[in-house]
């Protein structure tokens, strides 16, 4: 029998199997498993999370212009930020390419970048080149946080509530993928989202007790905050607002239902946290459900059948 | 006439290019162009760099253990922090591999990082994975610095010199690329290198002028603390020891001058950097050179004809 592979376990199995080998120090106010880490410095904290974009599988040029695809990969990282109720300040950016790369998809990329960190004060500080076959875009932000916002702190009876939008940018990926160019607000939002980047901080403000970005789909991530917080979360199905964009590439695809786009979607970069019964949401938040006692993610208290959210090698 | 790529400018142009598009805040307290930046927080301060090394370019897995690679991925960016005088004190990894690549690579990998972040005190607090063609590592370190040590405070009339070890990495490099895998001491070095993490806050706090770590070869790197600097570098060809095993690769390779694994060798992360005339040197470092007015990096006076350090994409 030969050895066990990444794809065989797939990434989460992979993640637990790394996060056993990693210690901890004082620095590490909370390390691996959530959105961002918080460290300390010899004077103060931050916090900080890394993504890695790999062409072909988080961005085609063919469907994305360079500027776009700038914009998405900070948007991702600043997105993290946002979960744990943080301002990005600064990033770095290492960048790996085939020699044949324009000089101006280069530049058009750092364009979409640089205008992406401004939606929030944010600067590019350093960063990385290397040769390499595929396009690699590997960023990591930091940023200020005043009270993180962790995944683990969902208590039974808190309100459930999203920021931002939902099942829009993975329509448009549905859109894109069958060859369609349109409807345009959608595929937009795949090439290049909105991530609701105030929403996170107020609701760090407001009290929230757990958060995360939406990027395995509502479902999945909620069953992240569920997992880690020991507790069970029943989502009420008629609480969204289902965008017209969302329905038309839903009624193209022949029948699917266009709420599965917004409970299993990724990829919008909105928001999912929860607070405590009777606290006044903050602006651009909206009651979607309530935290129980139990485990799992439910829709109107049953299994949800649309299917999971994104896997690496599979 | 076909658009420029990438490769025909060369890294450092596209650097250069980069730069132009990045604008700056009140939280960058040094920007992109050195080894390290460093950035304020709301309460604070630390320092910041990231590396990103692909498989066939930076390591090969014939000729590195998983733990080798993942301790000299980790070295490559503590040695950047060493390079400002910082502490590592943090690491976030991105990590990206095709499906194939065996769970006990990755567990070893990581191991190896491990035991390298030991070396410091640092912590891997958070990471990312994907899938991708070949295998991605791209790491960054984040770390403290009392008084961060740039590439551009070299005053004509200060010493120059080196902590660490200086050739031994690119003699390894140099026997592998030829099918040897001995001199062991030169091999293992090339595999999995020994930054001198003592030697950069020493020299800081010893008042060192401007620091650099030593990853495109010494002259290469002079090079660049003489033009951030506005001076020119004349080092002393007496002043090295050349270790046994550098001349004995030297030798095997039919009459190369030792002396430029020492000069133009990268990848033993080492240290580079200017002190007032006049201080005494910390434990560990040695004299090899003085800052002359002018621009440029001269051995004994006269250029010197070894060839340049590593570039991608040529």
């Amino acid at each position: 029998m030969s050895e066990p592979t990444i794809a065989d376990v797939g990434e989460f199995a992979l993640i637990d199997v790394v996060r056993e080998r990693l210690g901890t120090n004082e620095y590490v106010l909370i390390g691996p498993g959530d959105d961002a880490a918080h460290v300390a410095t010899a004077d103060g904290t931050y916090v900080t999370a890394t993504d890695i974009l790999v062409e072909g599988r988080h961005f085609r040029r063919d469907w994305s212009s360079a500027a776009d695809i700038g914009r998405k990969a900070v948007a991702a990282n600043l997105s993290d930020i946002n979960a744990m109720g943080g301002v990005a300040t600064a990033l770095v950016v290492a960048f790996a390419a085939p020699g044949s790369l324009p000089v101006s998809w280069v530049t058009d990329l750092i364009g979409g970048m640089v205008e992406e960190c401004a939606k929030v004060g944010a600067h590019i500080v350093g960063g990385d080149m290397s040769a390499a076959e595929q396009i690699i875009i590997s960023i990591t932000a930091m940023g200020d946080a005043e009270r993180p916002v962790t995944r683990s702190g969902a208590k039974v009876g808190d309100q459930v509530a999203y920021a931002g939008t939902l099942g829009l940018a993975s329509a448009g990926y549905g859109a894109l993928s069958r060859g369609f160019r349109s409807p345009k607000v959608a595929v937009d939002e795949h090439r290049s989202p909105h991530p609701p980047y105030a929403a996170g901080p107020a609701a760090a403000t407001a009290g929230a007790t757990a958060m995360i970005d939406i990027s395995d789909g509502l479902l999945g991530d909620l069953g992240h905050v569920a997992r880690a917080s020991g507790v069970a979360i029943d989502v009420d199905p008629t609480a969204f607002e289902v965008l017209d964009a969302v329905q038309t590439v839903a009624g193209a695809l022949g029948g699917v239902d266009p709420l599965r786009f917004v409970l299993s979607g990724g990829d919008d970069y909105a928001l999912a946290a929860t607070f405590p019964a009777g606290t006044t949401l903050p602006d651009g938040w909206t009651r979607i459900g309530e935290v129980k006692a139990g485990e799992g993610v439910t829709v109107a208290g049953a299994p949800y059948e649309g299917g999971p959210g994104h896997r690496h090698w599979t």
